[in-house]
């Protein structure tokens, strides 16, 4: 088999741990496997790089911070190699030009266009376990790039989708995908399997498991991911294309505290008013998520919509001009909320599932101040206060009763 | 022009040193100088990231220990290249590879095979200041190589002469070269200029400036280089092939103190052991320098000579068994001296010379152990107490008197 395995900042942090990486790597190893290791910067590296970079030129440009940051990852790789060194196997190790990997542009937060494996396919048919690293690659120019952060994960799936690899095993400081966050919901059960799709809505709310552009790249090239902990030695999550689990209706709770809801109260009901304010929130780059219009006093309308907390001010600001323009009463935003789903691709076929979320939370005495849903997902708008008490009750409902 | 500059590690330890660095660039810069830097690793970075090594495997390969090491001169030349972009002016770093330099697969101690200035010529053109990693190339199979301890050097010159510079400045923490160290003899003077060959003898003999593959490439390119501090901002001192002043007989006095001497004692008086004796030791790798061959009693002969005084036990070990085979007397070591010499090219045309030194010696009241003379160097070897005293005396003979 053909295995890549993928190793975050804090899974190699000090020494200690990368010699227990070298173990799990050289353990599949001396089953007969081959082994491509992606490994990221060790523990907070990337962050002291940036303090450095900070100090000097806070606006430094992108393309020197590329090469800065990608010091980072040559000096774990370095590092976890000569760890497997020591434990006696053959080992090289690559930077992400070696590996093949060629970029656009995008100085910190470069796409990948092409992985070419040769370089690895040739230290691989020498029987050497390739340590490769995460989260950079090379442009046309012969400059280094970097992905942006959680690009390891991206590296590491881009190389199992180019060689064709059997499994990729990401390794993180949790144990897998869990149907609740296991530090906030006793009863949380780490899933056997999920969909790409669920994982995917998972992760964009709030699971901070994988990095999302992985799983889209794993969907598309139908690389199976293992999630799974550098610390525990257990079978983790499986993310594959169709899963077994049919009877579960949902694969779990999130919740998603970085939110804010923007309103516009009064708009005058006048065709084109909201498609306006949707373009001039998109022209400054902001993403909206669950939109909500009601009617108001006086034969106006309120459109309220949640954006990303650290965008919020900047939505007020993109809209201001405009909204006082048209006459609306107030604009403003409000970042006290959050965003609780469920997610699960059994709910496509099944009845009552909203109705039991929404149960579970009017039990729970918490009001829902909007509603939005997909084919696989659920998602409510609650006060911010009421979050952990809002998955908890949730989750009672659809885990605890099986 | 086409100006090559170097910063050592020092120049570059912390952000307000790397903002005086991109200070000293820029000044060059402005007054219409291509400019091309050659920075080292900051300050304890190297010596950081070798203690990581040793951590998890002290027997680790060179190769990975040269993939771990580069990572420190891409943290420097990028955040000289931000201090740079923050004064306002166009900048782009290179690692050694994008920079051109290739060399042979000596991992740890390379040898430049060449170095392809296309990019930085490329770069000089659209009039951008080019930052470029020293101490690192990339030999044949794409990976990394390191120079070798005082590689920035090198790699400063090998520039400087792949593209002609009409001048290379190296940057140290002294403000040029010396007639003597500066921290122990108050009157010495700083040198305006000194040929190659000087400044090799003196590198050799413990005066630590510059890097002396760097200057036998100097030489060997005619390479002008110039030596002076990134502190104080004075003209250095010039190392050239000929140098105009005519009158100073000698250059300047070092001493080396990282020296023993082995003693064979009772040597049978027979043809060839002399012969075999260097052999053994050429064979061990250790470089001999001063050689005194003396009648002992009995008809037997004593030779003893000068080693590094690192190498002083494995001289010893590697002439053991036979020593022990003709029947010499006695063998051993003592690293209780030290190497005093004066080197200068005027004193291949001067008597008179050697008769100086040895008078200021004489009344210093200091002991002559052994003598080496070459066409532009003596040394005498005394013991290691009288070192500093023997510096000032013959300096003083030689400078105060003039």
């Amino acid at each position: 088999m053909l295995i890549v395995q993928k190793f975050g900042g804090s899974s190699v942090a000090d020494a200690q741990r990368v010699m227990n990486v070298a173990q799990i790597v050289t353990d599949k190893y001396r089953e007969g496997n081959d082994m491509v290791v992606v490994v990221s910067a060790q523990g907070d590296t990337t962050d002291d790089l940036i303090v450095k970079a900070q100090e000097i030129n806070p606006n430094a440009s992108k393309r020197e911070m590329d090469m800065l940051l990608t010091a980072g990852e040559q000096i774990s790789i370095s590092l976890l190699a000569m760890a497997i060194e020591k434990l006696g196997f053959p080992v090289v190790s690559l930077l992400g030009w070696q590996a093949g990997f060629r970029t656009n542009s995008a100085y910190t937060s470069a796409r990948i266009k092409k992985v070419e494996s040769e370089r690895i396919r040739a230290e691989l048919d020498k029987k050497k376990i390739v340590v490769v690293a995460g989260f950079q690659g090379i442009n046309k120019y012969d400059d280094m790039t970097t992905l942006g952060r959680g690009g390891s994960d991206t590296s590491a799936v881009a190389i199992a989708a180019a060689m064709h690899a059997d499994l990729c095993q990401i390794y993180t400081d949790v144990e897998g995908v869990y149907t609740a966050d296991p530090r906030k919901v006793e009863s949380a059960k780490k899933l056997e399997e999920i969909t790409y799709d669920e994982m995917l809505e998972l992760a964009t709310l709030g699971a901070q498991v994988l990095n999302n552009r992985s799983v889209e790249m794993a969907k598309k090239y139908n690389v199976e991911l293992e999630v799974l902990s550098s610390l525990a030695r257990r079978p983790g999550t499986i993310v594959k294309e169709v899963t077994k689990m049919e009877k579960t209706l949902i694969k779990g709770v999130a919740c998603d505290k970085h939110v804010a809801r923007v309103k516009v109260i009064g708009v005058p009901d006048t065709p084109g008013i909201a498609f306006k304010i949707f373009s001039l929130i998109a022209k400054a780059h902001i993403n909206v998520d669950i939109i909500l219009q009601s009617i108001g006093r006086d034969g106006t309308k309120d459109i309220s919509f949640t954006v990303p907390e650290a965008d919020g001010q900047a939505a007020v600001d993109a809209l201001k001009s405009y909204v006082e323009k048209i006459g609306a009463k107030d604009l403003g935003f409000d970042a006290d909320v959050a965003k609780v789903s469920i997610v699960g691709a059994g709910m496509e076929t099944h009845d009552g599932v909203a109705s039991e979320m929404f149960e579970a939370l009017y039990e729970a005495d918490i009001n829902i101040r909007m509603i939005s849903t997909s084919e696989i997902k659920i998602s409510v708008l609650i006060n911010k206060d009421d979050c952990d008490r809002a998955v908890s009750a949730i989750h009672h409902k659809f885990f605890d009763n099986e």
